[in-house]
Parts: C-alpha cells; structure tokens; sequence
C-alpha cells in the first residue's frame, strides 16, 4: 500500500469508534466514490481544529469571543445550567425544551487528576451568580461520585449567591424495565417515590 | 451549536457508517481530547484526496505514476492477479501470500451503468497480457453475476493471448457450517468436490 494511503487510515484511526478495519474502509471508500467530500471533511476539520475555542461567558465551543446562545436575546437569563461538557450541553438542547443559558464545567471535580474549583471555571460562575441576574441554577452533572461531589459544590456556591439549586430528577427511566434497573437506582427510585395526590 | 461545529458534524458523515449521532460523538472527541490528532487527519486527507492517483500500470491507488508494487523487484512478473478494486487488492495482500503482480479493473463489466472494456482499461491489461512475460492470470472478480461475467471475458482475453487464466476457488468457507452456507455455494461445492487421493 502507498505510503500516502497507509498513512491516511492510521490517521483515521483517531477518530473515537474506529479501528483497522474501518478506517481501511474509510480511506478507500473516500478514494473510489467521494473525494469532493473527502477534501471537504479535509478542509472543515482543519478549520474547526484551529478556530474553534470556547465561549467566554459559559465556556461552550464556539469560534466566536462570545456563542450564540450567551449572545441570544431569547434565551431566558434567569435559568443557568451547569453541566460538564459540551456533549451534554448538546445533548440537553436536543431533548428537552430548555429555554435557559449555561455554563459549561469542561471536567468535574477531580483533586486526583488536578481538576479543582480554578480549572472548572468556578471563579467565573460565581461572578455571574452574584450578577443577581439568575434565580435558578439547574445542575445538571452525570450521576456519577465525581459528578455527584461537584453538584454538591456547585448547591454550596449557588445557596451562597442567593441562587436556587436545582438538580435533574433520579429514578427508573422511562420505558425501562424495573427487573433490568440496576439496584443503585431502583432504591434511590424507592425512596424518593412521589405522591400521586 | 456554532455554525463550524455544524458544519463538521455534517461533513464527518461522508465517512461510511458514520450516522449524525457518532458524527457529533468524533467531533466532540477531536475537540475535547484530540486536537492535534484532528489537524493531522485533516492534513493527511487533504493531501490524500489531492495527490492519490492511479498507478499507470495497474490502475491501483498509487501517489507516485508507477505504484510501489509494479515497481518492485522482487515481485513475480509471471503472475498477475486481476481484482476489481483495491479493496480487494488489499485483501488478497494482507491474506495471502501471493507475490506477483495485480490489474485493477476499477469496476466490473455492467453495460447498464456504462462500463465497458474500455472503463475497466481491458485495452491496456491487453496489452499487458502481449508483452509475453505474463505466463498465468489469476481472476478474482467477486463472485456476483457481474463478476462471473467479467471473469468470462477475462479468461477469453487470457487465452486470446495464450496466458493461462486461473479462477479463485468457490466452496464452503473454512469455519462455516454447512447448515447456514447458502444453497448455491453449497450445491456449487458439492459438484465441484475433490478427490483426496
């Protein structure tokens, strides 16, 4: 195999989900039917690479000093969510109706891995919650220990700037089958069960 | 979502099997964790996409006008090996052991979708096949209605040139049960059973 080529699928192969085998594919398919995208790909990503950094107001990506969603009139700016990352951010846009702003972490609470309350941004949010401006801060990190610590952080530093925290509902998830929920959540599920009067 | 993030998540699903949701997933993963990794992959695509040709003599994929396998010399000159498309080259490569030359077609035999002899560069394997050092060519179009009538005509151009054409073997594949092998292989394997002695 030419070098060029060789080298293209073990470029490939940074791509998250992609091995050999797929990445071979990958480059072939681009060369045999679709080397205008190819080249547009090419060009997108090295665009994006370079140019995209992230918001100054709620640390999402953007390749603006300022996203489009901090800069928007009609967001709601009594409402901040905080999650972790961008995917998350991405993926509470795409499910739900939320008509509010946020601020995005980029980590968790980490000592460990050297991600404390400076790297999160924590400065910067608590600066915008004393702004007076929100009433609600939805938190809204993964349900995970590291994720459950920093909400508590982040109750702390809202309660401190007269802000109410919230933090999304734990439970059974809908559609799921409780035989199949795993014990963790079905007591939690059971405990915090809520009247239906 | 800012526009050139957008625009990358689109432009990642040239790549085959990539739907919209592992789009957003690599471009995320490049963002987050991968930059310098992503500014390499768009470097080597662009560069692939524009500089990877076909070799002159064979027809693979090749940046250089003659590809590293017809110019080598310790590859059989005796042989050559007919596929339809480096896919395939690069299957018979990485499975066998084989060490003589190859023709890309580039396609099959398929007047409906415009390709004739002359697509496929049948002139120029023809020519191949009078310069007398060929000795035998190995057909291994894959074994579609397409492909058998391409390896038909394969094999009269052969002969036409006093080269003697050889066919890859049909059967039962190694490891397959005959319970599940589709009828026509099975019958096929059946009829064409060998003697062991």
């Amino acid at each position: 195999m030419s070098k060029l080529l060789t080298d293209l699928i073990e470029a490939l192969r940074c791509l998250p989900g992609v091995g050999g085998k797929s990445a071979q594919r990958m480059a072939f398919h681009l060369l045999e039917r679709d080397r205008e995208r190819g080249q547009r790909l090419a060009q997108v990503l090295e665009q994006a690479m370079r140019e995209i950094g992230n918001c100054s107001r709620c640390r999402n990506f953007s390749e603006t000093p300022v996203c489009n969603l901090c800069s928007s009139s009609s967001r709601d700016r009594q409402v901040l969510c905080v999650v972790e990352s961008p995917t998350e951010l991405a993926a509470i846009e795409q499910a739900t109706g939320y008509r509010g702003q946020y601020f995005v972490l980029l980590g968790r609470l980490s000592p460990l891995d050297g991600l404390g309350p400076e790297e999160l941004g924590l400065d910067r949010l608590a600066e915008r919650l004393g702004e007076g401006e929100i009433e609600e801060m939805i938190i809204a990190t993964n349900p995970t220990v590291e994720g459950e610590a920093t909400a508590h952080y982040l109750a702390q530093l809202a309660r401190a700037a007269n802000v109410r925290p919230t933090r999304l509902a734990h439970g059974v998830p809908l559609g799921g089958e409780l035989e199949y929920v795993d014990r963790g959540t079905l007591a939690h599920a059971f405990g915090s069960r809520q009247s239906l009067d």
